[in-house]
């Protein structure tokens, strides 16, 4: 079994480019749910959707969120009651929310509604919430604080960030299966997804890192900044705040404790020695991923260094 | 100001003349909230969305429930997910009880939310729901208990019934400003909507039946039914149940202690003695409301009793 650790966006084309390259029964993914959040009343679990749909060919690609050919006849309507619409929730995706929300209250826990609506869909891979406690990143700008959705999605990551914090991460525990799956697999890969607040709060779940440190498998990496950019979202911002380099070196210093290689882009060549330095092999590639064939090659690359 | 007690089809096109032959503003209506029901974990009031959206003009007329041009993605993909799909919730139609569950969660009473909802459609006239509290019909049939949705729409009100009773209705009490509103009304209208299970329960909300006997203004009544049938939905037959003959004589007898006067289709004047003997004025009209023209002359034709 092959492991993945990811977020949304970023890590969801690697995930994809996984799926097709081996089976995808044999695959396990344990995403972040730091960025869940409630709107309109329902539980929204930004990460686990969209691999979720990824790997049900669902996702609206051009987008990199949502399902693909929604309508937004529900949020419109939202809207002219009063709600809030800056974040765009479609119709068919509202159905997952609805159900999630549903279940929940119910008192289902959030790793079995996961399982459910990944089965229901017809995913093979094993989709594993980081955690089914309620964990929440705040990010402190100068205006006060906020969440990851707010900073994200409504302020579109412009606001300058004193701090990011993992609200109720201290009591949570990994959700049933990840830290098995992390002593079980083969190999584990980590995402090309911001090392601050994707893949930094399943990190930061009270077992998790420790699990990856004592693995005897290869833990390879993805690196999600090209230079010192991301190659989509705030990565490079909130790294700088995080004390670590806005770089695919600063990439490697943040996993520096577990990562076994990490994949960074051929113009980042000029950063192996000093990755190296930290003891973990950097290969270079095109890591950029636009097309399902990018996507399968950089999968091909990584699980051969697993 | 005029009052109107309303359940929601029938009555819905009484209500849409009303509210064109007079100000809306001097228009206040009384719903029926005993067919409400959670679906999806959605708060849903049939009644009430249905007369704020005949109100606000956005009643979907052809089908008599939902939003004109709504669409349907949501619960297509519920029913993907493995929902029931029997109760049919547009997309649009979706935010209202989206929001109004979320408002509700809040703590918030339905009489506030629905005040909410129609203000912000633009609806002049005042709606309250009959009660603050949750109150079920239930429907006792051969094959066990179900609710009134359950019997009416995934039914389609075929089982045999032998009783319908009320959960919740002996603690719940009117909800804020109905009581007020009998006391006030200049004139109050019972519309053709089902004596048992739209108007019955408002009835049957403690103190409110007391209140329309003792109003010193008139009350009059549509009947719902022509011959031995309603003019839409079961009423026929749950009047039966009821012990109610299913006319308009039977419509007479069971408002019989506050109702003045009741208007009946020319197809009944034969039953005119019979409600006389009652000691309420029965008035003959083409009570079919097929038009826009049919529903504000029956609305004149009723506001001239009142």
């Amino acid at each position: 079994m092959i492991l993945a650790l990811t977020g949304g966006t970023g890590g969801a084309k690697l995930i994809q480019g996984l799926a097709a390259e081996i089976d995808p029964a044999e695959l396990t993914i344990i995403c972040n749910t730091a960025d869940d959040a409630i709107f309109h009343g329902l539980y929204v679990s930004p990460d686990i959707d969209t691999i979720i749909y990824t790997l049900a060919g669902l996702l609206d690609q051009e987008k990199g969120w949502g399902l693909a050919g929604d309508s937004f006849a529900a949020l419109e309507q939202l809207g002219r009651l009063g709600e809030e619409m800056w974040f765009k929730l479609g119709d068919k995706d509202l159905a997952t929310h609805i159900r999630r929300t549903r279940l929940l209250s119910a008192g289902h826990k959030l790793s079995e509604v996961t399982d459910w609506m990944r089965t229901v869909l017809g995913v093979k891979s094993k989709v594993l919430p980081m955690s089914d406690d309620r964990i929440e990143t705040r990010v402190v700008t100068a205006a006060g604080e906020i969440s990851f959705q707010e900073y994200f999605v409504r302020e579109r990551w412009s606001p300058e960030v004193h701090q990011v914090f993992f609200a109720g991460i201290d009591k949570s525990i990994p959700s049933p299966g990840v830290l098995t799956a992390i002593r079980n697999a083969r190999g584990i890969i980590v995402c090309p997804s911001n090392p601050v607040t994707s893949i930094g709060p399943i990190l930061a779940v009270p077992g998790i890192r420790r699990a990856l440190v004592e693995s005897k498998s290869r833990v390879v990496g993805v690196s999600p900044i090209i230079g010192s950019s991301s190659l989509s979202g705030p990565a490079h911002k909130l790294m700088k705040v995080t004390d670590l380099e806005s770089s695919a070196a600063g990439v490697a210093q943040g996993y520096a404790d577990f990562l076994t290689a990490l994949v960074i882009g051929v113009e980042d060549e000029g950063l192996q020695p000093c990755i190296e330095k930290l003891g973990i092999k950097a290969v270079s590639a095109n890591i950029r991923m636009n097309s399902l064939a990018d996507k399968r090659r950089l999968a091909r690359e990584v699980l051969a260094l697993v």
